[in-house]
């Protein structure tokens, strides 16, 4: 299926109108930017954000026998129940911006409750320090589990991609050093917060992971399946539709960055149906961020993930929309009898 | 009237109920410190954020007739008129965020509709190259313009500060670099938008000015009385009042900023009742930020001005409060019949 293109129509329309509203020209910086590219791929010129939506998916990595971290494997099965009831941090940030939160299992490695939607591949990753993740058709399997999330949610206006998943910051550090080219030990971060001990070690690890599968930079599903997750792979697939389906979709954190990586790397036309929200504090995020040309306008310092910096960026965008559909113009101020003062030059 | 010094016992209750949720330990990162601050400005943890207000005030500046832009001095009043209507940018953001809009004439230079709240001062200041741009008894009428302002909106649970003013960004410069002790043309930037050969002039002018007034940095009032703007000495007096009645103040861009340096110099307990909220691009901002110890999490290069970065803030705010408010505890999950897993050290 095929990423329909830009509507560079409405692009220039909102321009226009943007260039016509009384403020200097271009003083709304990047909620600007937002709104026009928001008309680009909505085919429509401001607007509502409706039906906001976050899709989480969560899985495990077999990686966690290494020992990176001392957090047991099970809390990626008992944090997604909390997601699934509401209580998680993205829970309670997507009520307030009016988003609704939908979490699935894609690899789950042990038993978790039926609120968390059943699309298991498999029973976690293998450790990748050892061979490769998984194969590719476990890798495409968890890739369409993200298409078809996104299929079940083709009326939403907007959505934010996230995970849950314990050690799965190691993955995307791992896929996004052989992607970008970079060396791993440079790109790894303590992820959601581990100690300089655990540091050394998740280093080495996704080092030795990269050694041994050797997987070719070229080939982006080759590298995910090889060292990354499961949660990555649906996420990626999950860009991709909402880009087929030109919805509007928002990145979160650092894993969520390197699954649009990849699909962009798949399908270079993903890039123009994607929006950066928070600037994680992981070091991989901005050199991928820098790769797909987008900016992360919120610098809250978040490592939280589940998706929970995307609902605070559905409000700015929302914002965006607000600009076109409800500020004066330099005419209206005329028609209202008032006198006609060009600002756009202040 | 003495500014109540920060609740601590609320503030360390905060911190406690913020490191008891279930997530890693600080990983919602400034989220989590705008709770805590908040907790300390109000005597309560978590909360609502109600009678969101954005107080704007408005005047000219004889500094107008150095021909540093070439908009003419009447936008001011026209533009003050579209804000009091509702039509500009910080009306369509405010409502986007539940606030609502105030707007105060503190010194425009000619006739305004009376939908603009008639507090003025003077027509403008006196041209700052020529000679001290205030007396102090005419600062410190401004500074209590914005005392009022507050006074009337004294149930407001969080109010943002905002301007309109041509020529005004000239006036904060001017001060920022008196207060900071740093060269004028280092700091002084293009504003709301002007061209290179403008800018050149605009420096040339602040620079005399300074020279012409030569305030002494120790003394706030004196330099914000020679060198500063009505907008800006309302503001400091808005933000100087917040303080006093525990209201939590948003700074908005440049101008704001520099209000809000002016007040804490004056009585440095202001500080613990501000917040920044977008990075403005005068370079003059990010130097009064570091010297205010604040950080402006939005990145969205903008630079209108009115206050318009605030209501955005507001947001953020509102979902730190949100994350204290409704986030399950660990303890949560464990009375829910959940494994207990301390996600703390994730």
């Amino acid at each position: 299926m095929d990423i329909p293109p830009l509507d560079v129509e409405s692009m220039l329309a909102c321009r226009h109108r943007l260039d016509a509203l009384s403020k200097p020209l271009g003083s709304l910086g990047l909620l600007e930017e937002f709104a026009v590219r928001l008309a680009g791929m909505r085919g429509e010129v401001g607007g509502q954000l409706e039906r906001r939506t976050v899709l989480v998916f969560a899985a495990d990595n077999g990686i966690h026998a290494q020992g990176i971290t001392s957090v047991p494997q099970e809390v990626t099965a008992r944090q997604s129940e909390l997601i699934a009831s509401g209580g998680a941090g993205v829970g309670v940030l997507a009520r307030q911006a009016d988003a609704q939160v939908f979490i699935y299992d894609v690899g789950i490695a042990g038993p978790v409750h039926t609120s968390v939607a059943n699309r298991r591949v498999m029973d976690g990753t293998r450790d990748m320090t050892q061979g490769p993740a998984m194969t590719p058709e476990e890798f495409f399997s968890a890739f369409d589990v993200g298409v078809q999330a996104v299929r079940e949610h083709a009326d939403a206006g907007i959505i934010g991609v996230g995970e849950m998943g314990i050690c799965n910051t190691s993955a995307a550090s791992a896929v996004g050093a052989a992607l970008l080219g970079l060396p791993a030990d440079e790109v790894v971060g303590p992820g959601a917060g581990i100690d300089a001990q655990e540091l050394e070690k998740k280093k080495a690890a996704i080092c030795r992971a990269l050694a041994v599968n050797a997987p070719d930079p070229a080939n982006p599903s080759e590298v995910a399946a090889c060292v990354g997750s499961l949660d990555l792979a649906a996420m990626a697939g999950a860009f991709t539709q909402c880009a087929r389906q030109r919805i509007p979709a928002v990145i979160d954190g650092c894993i969520s960055a390197c699954a649009a990586l990849v699909a962009v790397r798949m399908e270079p036309e993903v890039r123009n149906y994607l929006f950066g929200s928070h600037q994680s504090t992981e070091p991989v995020f901005a050199c991928i961020l820098h790769a797909l040309g987008l900016e992360a306008p919120l610098h809250l310092h978040m490592r939280l993930g589940e998706g929970s910096g995307t609902p605070l960026m559905f409000e700015l965008l929302a914002a965006s929309l607000a600009v076109v559909n409800d500020m004066a113009t330099l005419e209206d101020a005329q028609i209202n009898g008032e006198a006609f003062v060009d600002l756009r030059q202040q």
